[in-house]
């Protein structure tokens, strides 16, 4: 089958890449479309150097075989973290913390940028009918943004920043909106933020403090602007990921006592659910063939992706 | 009188600085016994360069005129901020974050390494006849430490490991053992660790995870400590202040989901009770003339203080 192979040190596209066989606990998935995220130009940056495998970790696709007979034939979205099991942290509520986790595309097992996939059958997710591949394949993403109110409460009456103007402030914005919070997007480019403003105040800068800042900059220096614009004793969300490490200074906030507090993956149901109501203002996305990947992998486009049902 | 005075640069012994008047919302006090903090040396090394005046923040001493007549003749402790009462944070129970307050010994305010000292007697609170100077100076220190279950809860079964064998260790340490919890002092010197081993485990080094990690090294280096030590979606309280940045990385924040949340000063009510009850292992502090402060900063004794009650 086709698929985009990441041989520790750059991205290949093969056309003989073994099928894959699931597991007994598993399903295979035919994927229909596989959406490219930040943490695969992390990965081809050297994010994860022990990673060998299909890059990817956001699709849509059919089930075609499964240890649960009724999910054969259905259109699935899939979560990324399948833990052990056994540790504390499967055993805790935080699976997707599992020390031995294997994460599709990124850890231990290979992704969906490829023709078949397959997954643990209890991470997949049943997409109904009237939601498209197109917006479906925004479920990981949406999730995303969900962690956070699920981590700290977002209180209607509060007012809470997120810096950036790219994909995953776009989600996150949205996401914190319809709390019905009053949002606003710091970021730097006037035609980005124009995006953000059927539902979220934009702004450039900022001369305000909010107890609630999310950065969702992408870049290391996202901190810094979060500090100047965080209250004492407020909170500071981090969603970025980024290679290498950043310059703090936490005795501000130790004397702030500022909460910092990363979040990552989030919760898959309720993402599904928000999708299926068109809830969320989803722009197009972008679609290649997998053997073009490097000019997805170099577009601007707000959302680039794969479409695997080409031949 | 006599007073330790900071000129922005360096500190000067002073006989003949002015004697306070205090506002009509004021209290004059006579200081019995004042103690150096860590932080009156790192004012020295210039970490408030905006700040002139007497230096010093932790006090016991006797009420010579008050806004209430009552607390005449009371001996007493004082907290150190004073917010203006009009901000947000005065308005929201965060009055030691109001941004244009005054902090004895630290900004805007002369503090208590003299004979006498002016404070906002709302700030102050009486100790008990059985309580000694000695001990009761141990007041601000106790209420930092106790500042971290009134921002976290310490559960009684919880595991928490603190970081650093010093003088704020110490207290959060015997804070946090006083819920009931299993608490590890990790350390690096086997002859401080010793004060620690009848409420707390100790170690130089520690393979184990905790979900709630204290740094109180008072190093830059504590959080790296701290990152290895803490389990994804746990905790680290940051309770140390110093100069300069530090070398962070923030993606494991973000992928391990770790809440990094600043500390600094506490409740002092609660420290007076605890401190009422002989419920503390408290050290001998060792006690200077102040015109000897030299040799009191240099000291190497686990608190150092000034008698202001010597001629």
């Amino acid at each position: 089958m086709k698929g985009l192979f990441f041989d520790g040190e750059k991205a290949v596209f093969k056309n003989d890449l073994p099928m894959p066989e699931p597991l007994p606990h598993e399903s295979l998935v035919c994927i229909s479309i596989a959406a490219i995220c930040n943490t695969d130009r992390e990965i081809m940056r050297g994010y994860k150097p022990d990673f060998k495998g299909v890059l990817g970790h956001e699709f849509v696709g059919v089930v075609e075989k499964s240890s649960d007979p009724e999910l054969v034939g259905k259109r699935v979205v899939g979560e990324l973290n399948e833990g052990c099991g056994e540790c504390i942290y499967c055993k805790t509520g935080r699976e997707r913390h599992c020390e031995s986790r294997k994460c599709i595309g990124i850890t231990q097992k290979n992704g969906c940028f490829a023709q078949y996939m397959t997954i643990a059958t209890r991470l997949l997710h049943v997409i109904p009918d009237s939601l498209t591949d197109e917006k479906a394949v925004f479920t990981e993403p949406l999730a995303a943004a969900l962690e956070i109110p699920d981590q700290i409460q977002i209180r209607p009456s509060e007012e809470v920043c997120v810096i950036g103007d790219g994909r995953l402030a776009f989600m996150i914005a949205q996401v914190l909106a319809l709390t019905g919070a009053e949002v606003t997007v710091l970021g730097k480019h006037e035609e980005k933020l124009s995006r953000f403003k059927s539902f979220a105040k934009t702004a450039t800068d900022c001369g305000r403090r909010f107890e609630i800042v999310i950065d969702a900059a992408g870049s290391p220096t996202g901190i810094e602007t979060a500090m100047k614009l965080v209250r004492s004793k407020g909170t500071i969300v981090l969603k970025s990921t980024y290679a290498g490490n950043a310059s703090v200074n936490l005795s501000q906030i130790v004397v702030n006592e500022v909460t910092v507090l990363g979040s990552r993956c989030g919760p898959f149901a309720p993402a599904v659910r928000l999708l299926s109501r068109g809830l969320l203002d989803l722009p197009q996305i972008e679609l290649h063939e997998l053997s073009e990947w490097q000019n997805a992998f170099e577009s601007r486009a707000f959302k680039v992706g794969f479409d695997m049902r080409l031949p």
